[in-house]
């Protein structure tokens, strides 16, 4: 079993209010959860409005969209496992004969282990909806002026953190866009959009700020790179109070620089590396802290959040 | 590696079309792709155009949502592993050392097999899309008079059977409805379900007919099972041609009789024991009938399949 991490009070009393009125099913594994249908349509009314936002903004971006599983060449080749080994989760299969699936099935009747049944397969669940974008761009060959902004959607990503704190699933949409251009332009991107999307949060009702953040490296050489993303100011995120004992992180804003243009071999029109930047909108969490801020009857909520949500369409 | 089925000259050619055409995105895995933007939106508009057949029918499925990961111990009771033990997908994570960490990164960055690092989690892959709605509703307690009708969307299934064949994914949509109520209104429900839905794939020019059918069991037991399926016309799929050698199964109406709800103790409201039914759309695959029926050009399609699947909303 990995590190649990047990609820805090206020989580906990959130997890078990939010399942009581239907918005969480419990699977029985901490951190999966299905959802129920007003939990849902709030996520989907939220994904419209940043679709409405990038329009209104003047960006067409190309929706592309991929599954929650890529290849474990491609995990390996980011270096995914020396940063977040904790993180990872790949897919094992089954391959053998008939007698040795009759074995696999009776330990697994029995709730024993059946795991040396199993082995790796070629695919790791996705870790970031992002992930899949650049050697799908790197593929096209040489970008057009102006670099490509790309739309993966709110795709599943996975983490490997079981936990009780309500905020804090295993499998959960990230609503991305991903900026590949020259420098300067994806910096620009970066930092509008930091601002858009906190303007779009404080619209909903949130009380959210912004603050520089680093990603969840492993270990004690990941506390040195987690302070030079810090020093480097690489990684925003904006943060809502939804329990104690922290803030949760709802969007984060992150220039990658050259890490995946540099990988994949993305050149700009001129002839130089690309760099990339990513936004990811949490969109579990940002229902949370909806249902948190404006009650657990969406219903009920404020008519000018609702209205923002559903009659702004078009 | 499992086995791993060629692909047929037809089937590699539609393949290579979709890819040239930007429909479908090669991940370096057989069976995992990413989706362009006309893919995609037909999938979606596919999606809506089933909805509204229920609203039009009288029904008011119930939105559930969950992730394509399910506990481990739900494919332990469910015998997941005596019937499909080839298909199935484990989860695995890492839990270890700062040492072990390195250690697995250096093998992963030389492209080794890191498996030995990889411990089983909790977690397995969602087989079908009907499965977490079984003990969720079971968690209710006794179904309401008339039972309950279930709209668990189009969620990801995960089946492991790399393939040349681009209709057939590991990965991919599949859009379910679930009836749970007493035996004869699940059948009914079934059998007018599958009438409706040949009519709404005849309706976009698809050459779609039904025939009886059989889940692909594994092992000389499984073609026992195969034959007692299609002896009870348990399961129904529709058929299109696709590709040679085979035609392709777009969608299936499935009656488990009590094999669920005798799992999971679903009651009726005059205390009898549940059936279940559920049905599938086979999202991707109907996209690729409807791309190789009227063009890789979407916006050139037939005026009336457009407009069924875009302009009759509402």
């Amino acid at each position: 079993m990995a590190a649990y991490r047990e609820a805090s009070e206020s989580q906990a009393q959130l997890l078990e209010a939010l399942v009581e009125a239907g918005h969480l099913i419990p699977s029985g594994v901490p951190g999966v959860y299905g959802r129920g249908s007003d939990y849902e349509a709030v996520r989907l009314a939220f994904d419209a409005y940043v679709t409405r936002a990038a329009l209104a903004a003047g960006e067409t971006p190309e929706v592309l969209r991929f599954p929650p599983v890529l290849p474990r060449r491609q995990i390996e080749d980011l270096g995914y496992l020396e940063n977040f080994p904790h993180l990872a989760g790949s897919v094992f299969a089954f391959e053998g004969s008939e007698g040795q699936a009759r074995a696999m099935a009776e330990v697994a009747g029995q709730h024993g282990d059946w795991s040396e049944h199993q082995h790796p397969s070629d695919l790791c669940l996705t870790p970031a909806v992002c992930y899949p974008v650049y050697p799908a761009v790197a593929r096209r060959g040489t970008l057009p002026a102006g670099g490509v902004t790309i739309d993966p959607g709110a795709s599943y990503a996975f983490r490997h953190e079981p936990s009780g704190d309500p905020a804090r699933l295993q499998m959960f949409h990230m609503r991305e866009l991903v900026r590949i251009a020259e420098p300067e332009t994806v910096q620009t991107w970066r930092d509008s959009w930091r601002d858009r999307a906190l303007a779009l949060l404080v619209d909903l009702g949130l009380d959210a700020r912004f603050d520089v953040a680093n990603d969840p490296f492993f270990g004690r050489a990941g506390r040195m790179m987690a302070a030079s993303q810090r020093d480097q100011a690489l990684k925003f995120e904006i943060l809502v109070d939804i329990t104690d004992p922290e803030p949760t992180a709802i969007a984060s804003f992150n220039y990658h620089q050259d890490h995946f243009s540099g990988l994949y071999g993305i050149e700009t029109a001129d002839g130089g590396t690309a760099h990339t930047a990513c936004l990811g909108f949490g969109h579990e969490r940002i229902v949370l802290a909806l249902l948190k801020t404006h009650g657990l009857d969406v219903a009920a909520w404020p008519g000018e959040v609702r209205s923002l949500l559903w009659d702004s369409v078009g």
